[in-house]
């Protein structure tokens, strides 16, 4: 393994940086520095990327040789070459994941830059254009600096009945709307952006497949989150309860933002797609998609780590509450188990069977990336049913923290806080806060929505699963069975088919 | 129709005896006033209540005459008398919470009076006690008075493996700790008690079935929610993001709370059973189970309204994003509704084949109550995700009302809030904020929670279904088609079967 | 109760009109009798509703008064005049379904006449025909005869991108070849037709809505099975494989057929719907949907008593093999019990707001009725997964009967069967042949298909659905809740609501 | 790869074989021939591990190296060495099942020998005993005679209650009864058992946990089919009603059986465990895990493919009825194909997982094999029903064959057959009766029970895999987040993990 060349990044260089950057983030009505209090729970999560990969048992999991430099990074910044680099890149996510608490907030930088390596590569050779080298030269410079990058995908869309060009305000996509010699000028609003507020990096990619009419909507690019022109509307979303019964469940959470690009110059490199020569716009679709696919293989990596938290407290809520033996709790912890485990094994498929494209990057399999997202989409509400079950209707009752602290009400409290003879009662009020902050609290419903749309929706899920899906040949199978005419049925021979 | 002997009580009137209450109400270890502005969102959906019934077109819907005295009183105060009351009550439960924004927080006091009425009536007829009579003069009381009651049933129930009288802490389950002259002393605490701080009385019964050790926990009682020994841990939820942007729904929530009885005198004219008499605990039980029953059959009406609510939302959402048409929206949308429908349909058969008991009081039928809840209780989760589904991701990421008000970023805002051309930028803010409130604030874990668990989770409508249903005629005829010797198949004969 | 006039029509009297009747049943490539062994486990099933209403216990279930003589006639013949009557019929329905061993096979008849009863009186009062007369002669032939008829709805449909007119072949759909002054020919098939080989009546009616061009398509008639131009192609479906063990389940089945109208002559007398008047074909839509309408509100019965059989047959199996006290099994029977109790919940709320049109006839509640089939419909699948998998694999691999009437092999079965102590081997192996018949035979394909399609697919249920439920109003409640302009809300004042 | 050293079996060759072998088959109280045409349709289906293999383009599917002699052999008769051949045997799995329609009815002897390896080898390290030798001269002589083997694992069970040493009848459990010099002697009876009136080899194994009073039930052992005091009684599934149109699908089928072992001697050189060393039992349940996780493990492959028919089945139906582009339907072919692919990939990630033991045999991992089996077993009865869905109803109730050929009707059907103007009538009948022969005939129940229960029910993969689950490492990192004493959380190291 390569060594490391320098000491990593630390925590303490990133928030540096943070507090240096312009102001641009506004909440409610007002600016507000990066560093604000209001993200420290995101921060927080962001940190523990740039943490773990310091820690010299981390160092496979979470480390990659550069193919740009052949220097040992953190993996959230290395372009994969290899189906072996997937499966590292979703066991990385999950264990990250795990300790952070949930979202680990980085994926997404490495995701759209893996996209972009791809879509570069393939726009060069089929237009003539020179993007490639563009990416390769911020490449590097990305992983020299170790920036934390984001990307800003979800265009506002308008009205859904009409494509960008057709769209009364032109503005409803990201669009270029000037090309001068040393850049381009962009206009537009992206939504639902993670770490919008703390990123360093923004990573644009298109959002949709692009007809012929729609080059100048054929924009990517990466500039710096504090650049002219960008306006940063922010939200946070954490658990608010705590104050005295610290835990880490209490230090995290998350935030993002709607990012209006007000007119902003991007220099030409850091210019990925301008749609300055006619036929950018099919790679437009393709980047959306690519980007979609290696975010959805991430997927596969957190959300078995969100289920793990789920069920780790799913089970040990039964066990405090003495249930953990009964069948049908071990038939509803088996059902939520296999809602983890499938998704972690279709990331597993989808890197296994990732395909290494001409430019060396390596891409996940499509079926498999878009199955594992969706099933895992599909099911966390369920996952936290499943939570809130067995846990009863405490974590949405019990008494503030002041009250346990009180000295009239506490001892009461605590009287009456006991369950398991063997579970203290602040191990259980510890326990019932954890599954309050989860299921009940203001960071619920941004858990259940960035689950169920984060990385594409379900039935964005099912569209480019049908895309990619080998459907004629199930549907050749069948006539070959039922005696129509059918073509030869295939046998397995590896990269030969479509799709499995 | 009965005219109305007085002015019927007003929200001012509830509201003046709020503020004269004794302060034994807590939040976060402090004492605080019952008119607190944290509880003003639970209060405005128990005000409506009282105002709905003072309306002249609704007094079919929302009164009823009186069993005792004969006058029309507020439905919420009656003993139901036949099928018909209940229908009534189903579809006052229902409308009334479609104009509450949710749970009108007032079913729990009918419900247990309801279940009171009748286990008193039995437990005189099977022991030889007088409770029925001090229950008739209490209800009279009651409804002279038009009160706001609640029903605290749920113990903490401590080791959930020990029966009450094994209990390391026999006050895990409140019992009578002294039985005196002129009334009784009490132990314990519930949890889980909806509107606790704000109700003016606290109707107590028992939380399970008890065996003949625990006569001292078959008690059931009335008391002023200030009486002296009583402490009130209060929780308040309610969407909690709104200044500016008005709207119904920002002026509800819910608020409950922890109930301790610290040594509590109950005088003997609210005592509905106290184990005085050997053989109570057997109807300790009963009385519990008419609580969770009467209570399902409510839910039949209040669950429905909140898929209402959810629907209308997701159907509104769908217009405004132009997918209305869309078949696998429609579909969606059809499978929401069905639950709501189901739901309501069991309540409806669950009146229709309600039993008038031996005083006069109907209680539903307990096989569709208990199928009904539990269906609504199953499905909330999926009613939640169906309209996030159809919303998309903003409404968990929306920007703050200070951004929509602010100067520099209003009018940006305005330009991409745009959808839908016929719906202006400030219907579609307003929907998002709906949508946010109800499935990503601070409101919706509880929400959640409410849904799943509230008047019993579905496991425990599962083994109270099992019990009252005739699953040895369903026996009977497989093996009558089986060819194994069985009984005659029954045809039916309406009160002959013991359940459908 | 008016009293019978005379003995009601029994098994034999049907017997005796099916051997007289002309030969157009075919099966096969052969031309058979409608009394052949093959339709024999069906005409059983018939039979049953016309045996059960002889036994005076049943009377009142089974019997009602001739809106048209007064006479106390067999229910199947009845035209609903009240919500009692439409739960009746449920009951009824329910109750013969339980002892038939699954479908009776004779609301079709009652509920496509129930249908054309609302639809020609509508039309003859919209368009100034004449045919609520015709109907109501035919009605009293119906009714005095005690005729066994069905429905023939489902057109052959050809092209489903092409509405009728526009066909390739415009006998795709049944439609009026020829007006004759004394009546009408008719050309086209119908498909999926319950009873067709051993019906006495076959009710025309259209199988969906029309447009302006289509009043040749707008017809609907009552004509003997066995008319001249009908050719009826049998299907029969039974479990198979009983020859020695005998049991009721081994002698019932399903039978259904094509039928083709090979230039049909239909006398006026019997002629419902013709499009002789300009303009019919907007009562073709409506009596189609009338007929599913009447139709879903029967299977509301039939389906809960399919469940009841399945239920029991789970419950035995689980008791045979000593896991009924289990909590998973528990668990999964009670949800397989809901989908019985809430499909016939929906049939009870739709009788009970079934609403008496103008000619007298009472129509079930479409939202209800759709509600429930669609959840029955949805369903069924489910209930036989339940089913295996609380039996276990052995009623798929159980030896034949000659195995266990053997010498040789008999003993060693009788040993080797033996499960629970107080089960006799016998006893054993009678369950799992009823489970087998159900779950895997010849029949089981059937009954799946017939529970999922059979009255209308769900997905048609959910368009009906739709099509009648009063979305507006929810989303008028939204809008209330989100403060955006809106309706003022309802209260519930019974007819006022479109629907509920 | 190395060379075939002989030309590989032919289909003739087994038939051969099953000509010769004694009579010990028996059907509905008759003895029959391993090559009656009853057992044609799953000897057509065994026929195809033979013949495929056979093509050179699948020789590095279908062939791999003996780890014994070293030669090019069926992969059907190997003892996987590495991960990769894990993956190998679930693509193997896959295609074939595709081209025989269904299951090819020869994993379970390949995976009851693949289990047998490491418990003899185990077996013998931990007691001393002389096993995996037998077993591996008896594995060279299978390979080279490339038998064709089956599994007998699941036992009659008697009483559930009991244990197999509790059992009234000690031979509720296959058993030794004697310990000869020379071998031992059995009895006992086995259910369920796949292919076992065409097998050529009965590979025995135990079907659960044992206990230390049960060493007589530790029991293995290999023996040919016709041994004497074996009595199999057959059954037989499949397709019934084809006669003239000729399709692959209507060649197919199962076959499986009962096995009586009476009294039968078995040599040392074929026993793998006899409880004749104490300790024997605990190795017995190790046998019994080892072969389902193997077996679970190769469904992972077979059930896929099953639904690729389906998948194929319901897009052709969806294709005729030109509702292929309808987002609704995309939506269920998504579903179903999500279905299929999670099983898939969880094969995948089993076998990617797969663990080398120290005798040098590959196991799946438990949790992926389980999951996997479990993710198809729970949903065979929704692939089912998406399949009907998208057909309509006409596969049940579709007129027979000769219906078509007649003279008189064969002309009408064909008019009336027509749906999309590009598919002939014919393709139109062959589409159904595929259909009707996979969800509407006599295989139907079979194919549903067996996706259900083969392998292992769902019950039992949730409870093996709950057994294999780090479910304590999930409670430890909820812990952790709760602020509740934990061990530390461990990041990825690969084998050091349990489980993922």
């Amino acid at each position: 393994m390569s060594t490391l060349v320098k000491p990593m990044r630390t925590s303490e260089d990133y928030l540096e940086h943070l507090r240096v950057m312009k102001p641009n983030v506004r909440m409610n009505g007002e600016s507000i520095p990066r560093d604000h209090s209001v993200f420290k729970p995101a921060i927080n999560c962001v940190c523990t990327t740039l943490e773990l990969p310091r820690d010299p048992q981390n160092e496979e999991l979470m480390t990659a040789s550069s193919h740009i430099t052949g220097k040992r990074i953190n993996r959230y910044l290395h372009i994969h070459q290899n189906p072996h680099d997937l499966q590292m890149k979703q066991k990385m996510v999950r264990t990250n994941c795990r300790l952070a608490g949930g979202c680990m907030q980085r994926c997404m930088g490495m995701d759209a830059l893996n996209a972009v390596s791809v879509a570069t590569y393939e726009m060069d050779h089929g237009l003539g254009t020179k993007y490639y080298q563009t990416f390769l030269e911020y490449m590097q410079n990305y992983q020299e600096n170790e920036w934390i990058g984001n990307c800003a995908q979800t265009d506002i869309k308008g009205d859904r009945k009409a494509r960008p060009h057709q769209q009364m305000d032109p503005d409803a996509y990201v669009r270029v709307v000037e090309r001068r010699k040393d850049g381009i000028v962009v206009r537009g609003c992206k939504i639902c952006i993670g770490i919008a507020p703390i990123t360093e990096e923004l990573i644009v990619v298109p959002t949709r497949a692009l007809t012929k009419e729609e080059d100048d909507w054929a924009v990517s690019f990466a500039i710096p989150a504090d650049t002219k022109g960008v306006i940063i509307l922010a939200r946070s979303r954490a658990p608010k309860d705590r104050k005295a019964v610290k835990a880490p469940i209490a230090e995290i959470g998350d935030t993002l933002g709607m990012v209006i690009f007000d007119n902003v110059f991007v220099p030409w490199e850091r210019v990925f797609m301008s749609g300055a020569k006619k036929g950018e716009w099919e790679f437009g679709g393709r980047l959306a998609l690519l980007f979609a696919l290696n975010h959805r293989h991430s997927y596969c990596g957190c959300k078995p780590a969100m289920v793990d938290i789920i069920v780790g407290a799913a089970a040990l809520a039964a066990e405090y509450n003495g249930v953990e033996k009964s069948k049908h709790i071990e038939m509803k912890l088996a059902e939520m188990i296999s809602v983890a485990e499938l998704t972690f094994a279709a990331g597993v498929a989808s890197g296994v069977y990732g395909k290494v494209t001409p430019c060396g990057t390596c891409t996940p399999n499509p079926v498999y990336a878009n199955i594992g997202r969706r099933h895992a989409g599909e099911n966390i509400y369920s996952e936290d049913k499943g939570l809130a079950e067995i846990a009863g209707g405490i974590p949405a009752t019990l008494p503030m923290e002041g009250d346990f602290l009180d000295e009239y009400t506490g001892p009461l409290l605590k009287k009456y806080m006991k369950r398991a003879p063997h579970i203290s009662a602040e191990d259980q009020e510890r326990l019932w806060r954890l599954i309050a902050d989860l299921t009940s609290s203001d960071y619920t419903g941004l858990l259940q929505y960035a689950h169920l749309h984060g990385g594409g929706s379900p039935v964005m899920e099912a569209i480019a699963l049908l895309k990619e899906y080998d459907l004629e040949e199930r549907k050749n199978i069948a006539k070959y069975l039922a005696g129509i005419k059918s073509e030869p049925i295939r046998t397995w021979k590896g990269a030969e088919w479509k799709s499995l």
